[in-house]
């Protein structure tokens, strides 16, 4: 195309990706161009209207002004097509045997107190005890000494403590444990219950007229760091929710999947192990 | 894919569309099923990293809280991506001859005072006035009777009067003329003036980013309507302008550059013709 060539449905990606300067970041040009690409090809499969893109533009800055700093819809978008979950599978091929990574949600915090081992991290008393144990290994099954272990979950009733300030304790369902040299943890939470994602915005609405819930299984979160090996974000789900072949957010691996085993030693009724594998850096 | 299969990168398409639900509107299944695949495949193609997927986030977000009752930040992203003129030339794909749409823009009033053929829109005093003249015809070159032609442009500034509420005359440059049976039209205007679409937001920063300048070649919108004919929605641009081969949101037509002839009757300083063609509905 000469420069003389104005826009034209049949050459609008280049009509648009070779306005771009020539000193340019080279990682944004490929990033740009390629978005550029897909979304015209995208316009031209659905031969979209221009009703539908007024919806579109409606949606997207609806969504936008759904954001504060308490509520992240655009994050909610992307995690309810599938996007957050591809990014972090591209982002995370480990060898076979580790762990397997998750999305990490919007509901960590940085800070949470250092526990001794065998600690109990539900603060509410509300839920059914649950004690958390196994290890955390290497490629080849060694045990890794001085992995910090940083855990959240809701409480029983569905809430994580940061979406509910001054109704829980602070930390509640939170903590940090840091392995020894057997590679060892425990600790004791509560069997954590499935919950929805914030439906009540625009996220919430096109899910609804998509056939689908806002429900995610019940889960544990983990983020396991050392200085030598891959940083670790993952779950463990509960075997047997109702919700684990449709979390809302695509979350669920088989490999993530652990049983909660009834026990009856004093307070707690539920026992669950699973084992970490981490990959070196 | 069985559904005991989750989300995987390989099949990660699959694993967002197959949620849909059995009855949901058809087309709303295309359009997002065509997103999500369209979507994925480029996050797959630039392997987009967890930093680039923050930056998008917050970008979207900072995009939609721009958005007021006078400023649409996400227009301006899809006219800067080519999107809103895609969406155009797909639905208006005409046959030969008839004059070609452009952009609507987010400029046009709906109301504006219906004038005698001849009459000055020009209620500032500012800026080079021009005659603008020309026919309305049909494929076949026979005049068309009752056509309404809406007309509106910057001032000189290169302002359109909204965007300087209390500054401008009310109606300024705009109004609307009804043809008779010789199809034929004649108003007074000013040569309008290249002018930046508004770059102080998110859009503006990422056209920076790109090596891209903001600025649209001068131009006279003009809106078309009649019972048997198509709507066109289209500019006459200024031949010679600087902006024409880069205009910021890719308006621009070779069969809409007009000749801005200097002639010295009385006021006006500048003379333009230009034919529309209407084509039937």
């Amino acid at each position: 195309m000469s420069q003389i060539d104005y826009f034209t449905e049949e050459h609008s990606v280049e009509s648009v990706n070779r306005r771009m300067g020539e000193d340019i970041d080279p990682r944004l040009r490929q990033v740009i161009g390629s978005l550029v690409k897909h979304l015209h090809g995208f316009v031209k499969e659905v031969e979209l209207t221009q009703a539908e893109w007024e919806l579109a533009i409606d949606f997207l800055t609806s969504t936008g002004q759904m954001c504060d700093d308490k509520r992240q819809e655009f994050i909610l978008l992307s995690d309810t097509l599938g996007v957050s979950m591809l990014v972090d599978a591209i982002q995370h091929r480990r060898p076979a045997g580790a762990t397997e990574n998750t999305v990490f949600g919007p509901f960590h915090v940085d800070g949470a107190p250092e526990l001794p081992m065998g600690a109990s991290i539900s603060l509410d008393g509300k839920g059914e005890p649950c004690r958390y144990q196994g290890r955390v290994l290497d490629l080849e099954g060694h045990p890794i000494e001085g992995a910090r272990i940083d855990v959240w979950s809701d409480n029983s009733d569905g809430f994580y403590d940061i979406q509910q300030p001054g109704q829980q304790p602070e930390w509640n369902n939170r903590g940090v444990f840091v392995t020894a040299a057997d590679g060892y943890y425990e600790f004791i939470g509560i069997k954590p219950v499935s919950y929805p994602i914030p439906d009540d915005g625009p996220v919430g609405k096109l899910l609804e007229s998509l056939g689908r819930h806002p429900w995610r299984p019940a889960h544990m979160h983990f983020l396991l760091t050392h200085p030598d090996y891959e940083r670790i974000v993952t779950h463990t789900f509960v075997a047997g929710d109702t919700y684990l072949t449709s979390d809302a957010v695509f979350g669920v691996k088989d490999s993530l999947i652990v049983d909660y085993v009834p026990v009856n030693t004093g307070m707690v009724k539920w026992q669950t192990r699973f084992d970490f594998v981490m990959a070196p850096k």
